[in-house]
């Protein structure tokens, strides 16, 4: 058996998630069924990343499976593609040292968030755009930003419903963007915990919005209370754009997001 | 009695076109069910300024409808598109003299028509781009463009599928705009056929790929055989962007366009 290793895009709009899940329609699914067929078994193992949730995107989950047969790497993007639906896309696919873990060698993840302020929804990026109506303070925001970065316990800011026990993660960088009426939020960290993408967001719009002063935002760690922090927001505006497996290249990343 | 003229913008790639069918989603359909909703009664006409393919998208598609209800302009939109479903969107919704016709006072449409020829297919446009992964030719398709504009029978350009006798059209103006990958062809003239341009941008796509020749443009016109032009390219890519009720607007969008 060989490993490889690929990246997918996805448009989520109509998965519940990337992760397996009876009866639901998930990215997960979708690609163990054309990698089964591809191997004309009856089931294929694919391990990602992590997990992302309904109607979230992606446009850099990464993966790996085994393969016992011996497609050129070049060939692979089309031997797989064919068999995937229009709204699931693989590339990059490469052979890699039979070791190689999508999930546990992951140093770093930037996920981005997208907002649209303007008065009327645009409908042609209603499944790709939070559409939210609200003047935000862009010096408000970047303030509470700059408390959310570096190392938490960001319980307060992630999904009860969860198995995971130690909730300390470190978020390297955050940016805004404006541009016009669409502010994009970019983060960068070592790890997400469920739901904490949308969570910090959520309470970054809130922030904007006066409903939470910056200052409060220490507080708020330090409640580890989920009712604390602002709401969380829909998947609609989530991509997850890169996985980072090199400490070199995670720190670049980190350097050109802090220098945008 | 009164009557209301209004915008409706629609993401056409869940509907079956614009025209009401039999046991078929569509546009026409869905704003009379919110509109007889909103009068409390069984059904409600709506009339449009043609009907739109499937796939094809509006941001300009122009309606009118007679009400018994005195709602304020203003209060219009929001009544009616909490009725909508969220890829259909009503706007700029007035009261207009009771003899205006949406079909029969049109005096010009515009239409783009959009192209992406990376090699990668970007799957979040999927349904809003037509992807066709070729080098085209700017200059032989402007010079096929400068053929087709103009007064013709366009019997060749056209579906034959159709009870429509008289298939002479004006093309007022025809413009390729070229962006990176993606190719945008625009359309303004005073009707347009039963997929027409679907046909007229298939048959660009021929000529920019050298299949026809710039030249052969007037031959294919003689010979009102609909298989001598290109073929009809899907509805993927193509916007109802704006339909003209004023000589002088419909001129102002002409010039603007040729000089653009």
């Amino acid at each position: 058996m060989k490993r490889v290793k690929g990246i997918v895009t996805y448009d989520g709009t109509k998965y519940s998630g990337y992760q397996v899940q009876v009866d639901k329609k998930t990215i997960q699914a979708e690609l163990e069924k054309a990698l089964a067929k591809i191997h004309k078994a009856d089931s294929w193992n694919v391990v990602s990343s992590g997990r992302t949730d309904t109607g979230v995107h992606s446009l850099g989950q990464t993966i790996h499976f085994d393969t016992s047969l011996s497609i050129p790497e070049e060939r692979w993007p089309q031997a797989f593609n064919r068999l995937l639906p229009d709204d699931i896309q693989v590339r990059d696919l490469q052979y890699v040292h039979h070791d190689f873990h999508a999930r546990f060698d992951s140093v770093g993840k930037k996920y981005v968030y997208k907002v649209n302020t303007a008065r009327e929804k645009d409908i042609f990026k209603r499944n790709f755009v939070y559409h939210h109506p609200y003047v935000l303070s862009y010096e408000k925001m970047l303030e509470a930003a700059m408390h959310l970065e570096g190392t938490h316990d960001f319980t307060s800011f992630s999904s009860p419903r969860t198995d995971v026990i130690d909730k300390v993660r470190t978020i390297y960088a955050i940016e805004l963007e404006k541009n016009g009426d669409e502010w994009t939020f970019t983060y960068i960290g070592n790890g997400f915990l469920y739901q904490m993408v949308r969570v910090l967001t959520g309470t970054l719009l809130h922030v904007g919005k006066g409903k939470i002063r910056p200052e409060e935002i220490p507080e708020i760690f330090e409640g580890k209370d989920r009712s604390l922090a602002g709401p969380s927001i829909p998947g609609t505006g989530l991509y997850l754009t890169n996985v980072y497996y090199d400490q070199e290249a995670l720190e670049v990343a980190v350097k050109n997001l802090k220098h945008s």
